[in-house]
């Protein structure tokens, strides 16, 4: 999607971006930016998805979450169907503005995730001398993070 | 970059790939996942970056936040030249596996960011009644996260 058809202003040179006052949001060749959804309360990473022109002006206008889904090729409300709905209490924009981050408030029981964690990062991986071969198990992280999700 | 070229297992069937304990990556059409850099004592976000392949296995084994740049088109150590390196502390993988979080030591002055800033979403953008036009100015969150800065 060429940046010319979407509601947003044209990025300027390199500083005006980084560190201008107006939003000029970086779409890559599909027409995307980043956008990471945390807790508006506790900060907590909740989910990573994807917007394009039309999800970033809903989200910014109704102050609720709308995302671009690469695998469907369709806008999305969160929660739709779900009624996890992501409530925006606030949206920053990254230096370069392709990537954006949403404090949100989810409705319902309160999982981001459509597996039913809190968190779609409900999974830890080894690291250093614990990733000694190609088959890194988190079984124990795993296991940790569904007894604390159940206590949700 | 195919699948077939990493240290990674390939990615089984959605049940597998949501509820197994191996760590299989999607990596996008370009051989990318993407990395959001999280400070490790509080939580916030301090960045968003791509991995290929190389860089998630250099980070996995050595616990230091490696890169790979879209623009450069090379990977990259954090901090290589500013000082300010990411010690990685715990690594986080989504739901679908595209996505990993890091929860990171900043090195050096702590800034994650090149502009200096301590995490690279500094700037706050007006929603709902506020965002009345496509210019979407945010000086004053601009203002406030550079005072804040200066007194890191």
């Amino acid at each position: 999607m060429p940046e010319t058809s979407t509601p947003f202003l044209l990025a300027g040179d390199r500083h005006t971006l980084e560190h201008g006052t107006a939003l000029t949001p970086r779409f890559d060749a599909h027409g995307l930016v980043t956008a990471i959804a945390v807790d508006a309360a506790t900060g907590e990473v909740l989910m990573v998805a994807h917007m394009n022109a039309e999800a970033l002006a809903k989200t910014i206008t109704s102050r609720e979450g709308w995302f671009y889904s690469r695998s469907r090729k369709a806008l999305w409300r969160k929660g739709e169907t779900s009624g996890n709905t992501m409530s925006v209490r606030e949206i920053r924009v990254d230096c370069d503005q392709d990537a954006v981050l949403l404090k949100v408030e989810v409705a319902g029981d309160g999982a981001a995730c459509h597996t039913g964690h809190r968190s779609c990062f409900y999974r830890s991986v080894p690291t250093g001398n614990d990733a000694r071969n190609v088959v890194l198990a988190f079984d124990q992280a795993l296991a940790q993070s569904d007894k604390s999700a159940a206590g949700d």
